[in-house]
């Protein structure tokens, strides 16, 4: 990471490639116990957050990411009633799940409260629904709250984690998605945010096997732009309880009662298409 | 533009976003009479091609332009039997089209003959289709190629071009697109890349109408992930002389007898698909 002539680099090793932004200023910095946070304003894309070094969320390009995290589990799932996001400490999530009225709970646990504290502050937008009575915010660990999570009371869970890397690392693996399946009704969907097709082609197939390992009956990737995360390309994967997840409730989401600014009824079945390689390195 | 520490980071001032790459060295670098061009050798993307300091193509990610320039046009055409490609001296669009056998003559009009001269050289994969009989490279100014063109003479015109400054301006206007019409059969349709769905969505309006004023039939704008160009998310625009777009080959597509990296029926699909933003920019 480096700031230079008033421009945000994000340098990603693994890739050998970065993003960046221009920045008008640093609005805020801190070490909070588990991460480091920065806060810029930028020229054209509204306000950014950076943890550890990577960009989070911008402004201008969040809703892409935060939709897609959301909507399709929600429109593939007949009626989910409890949903818990791990991670997820801007709201946008959060806010996004909430839009659904078949939601009776929505549960958020994020390891570190700065980065809701801060997201209150400088993305008051995402955070427009804490205040909805269906939702409770906490701040401890996901991976030990889900594990002591009481056995099929969930209908979804959404793993909006930063990188496997850092206080996340835990999220991506067998272990902890076998508490997630557990935790899950039957017919429930756990959510992954599972990085860029194209870059992280090793990590999405590490994560789909241990989705499967972990006895989830159905898995299936999605994809969708996200230009402030590298490659400007990046994909969910979804994996349910016992059922496959061919149940896309698309006159719900074609009829839906709220806005979305890149979600709807064709984009969820786009981001569905496998493109050729995918289907090759995922034997699809 | 600018390479420090051995990063090539190319700044977008338009969109207030970077996108970079880690290279090992500059293997090439030359003024010609139309631009800049420079060849880089990267650790993780192959070779990189940068023109007047823009990305033009790297190794590992040009496959998503090429295919996303071409085979939507031959699928959506029921016989294109004469193909124009305006600029895409890289050669990698040649490629893609002549895949189709349908495809009788492909004519590449280049300005700049370095540009194909080099990637001859660096990306000799781009430029395995050139010495195809059917394959006519011509180094001249395309604007006036087109504007000479005999009338109702071609199926499918592609402009694959540089950004609408410097060289490419004339590529992007009414008066051009008009000598696009006349050259193009009943039914011929014309391709132009038509920049970032995001960043670029004011110049996505004007080629739209520009279009629409030279008097094509119907328009419409796909999307596809392009992790070189600025925000990672780019669009190609498709206009038809006479006769609607909605004539998709879907049949042809799923039993083609090529391979592709990114594109297959489903992901033409999906290109087509509309996020609720870009619905709502471009009216439809």
């Amino acid at each position: 990471m480096s700031v230079e002539e008033n421009w945000f680099n994000e340098r990603h090793d693994y890739s050998g490639s970065s993003i960046g932004f221009r920045v008008k200023q640093l609005l805020h910095a801190e070490k909070t116990p588990f991460q480091s946070i920065e806060i810029y304003d930028t020229t054209d894309w509204g306000k950014l957050m950076v943890i550890d070094g990577c960009t989070m969320v911008t402004t201008r390009d969040n809703f892409l990411y935060h939709e897609m995290m959301a909507h399709p589990a929600l429109f593939t799932h007949p009626r989910a009633k409890r949903v818990v996001i791990i991670g997820g400490g801007d709201c946008g999530t959060l806010r996004e799940v909430l839009k659904h009225d078949e939601v009776e709970s929505a549960v958020q646990v994020e390891i570190d409260e700065r980065v809701t504290r801060l997201a209150e502050k400088y993305f008051p937008e995402l955070c427009e629904s804490n205040s909805d009575p269906r939702a409770q915010l906490l701040f401890i660990d996901g991976i030990k709250w889900m594990a002591e999570c009481e056995g099929e009371t969930l209908d979804i869970v959404i793993v909006d984690s930063t990188d496997p890397i850092g206080p996340a690392e835990g999220l991506f693996n067998e272990a902890f998605y076998h508490c997630c399946l557990k935790a899950l009704r039957p017919g429930g969907i756990l959510v992954q945010q599972s990085e860029s097709p194209l870059a992280h082609l090793p990590l999405l197939k590490t994560i789909r096997n241990a989705m499967k390992a972990a006895g989830f009956h159905a898995v299936r990737t999605l994809t969708f732009p996200q230009p402030c995360y590298p490659t400007g390309w990046w994909s969910s994967t979804l994996a349910r309880k016992g059922v496959d997840l061919s149940t896309f409730r698309e006159r719900g989401a074609a009829a839906k009662q709220f806005s979305t600014r890149y979600y709807n009824a064709e984009m969820h079945k786009a981001a569905l298409a496998m493109p050729e390689f995918l289907k090759e390195a995922l034997g699809e």
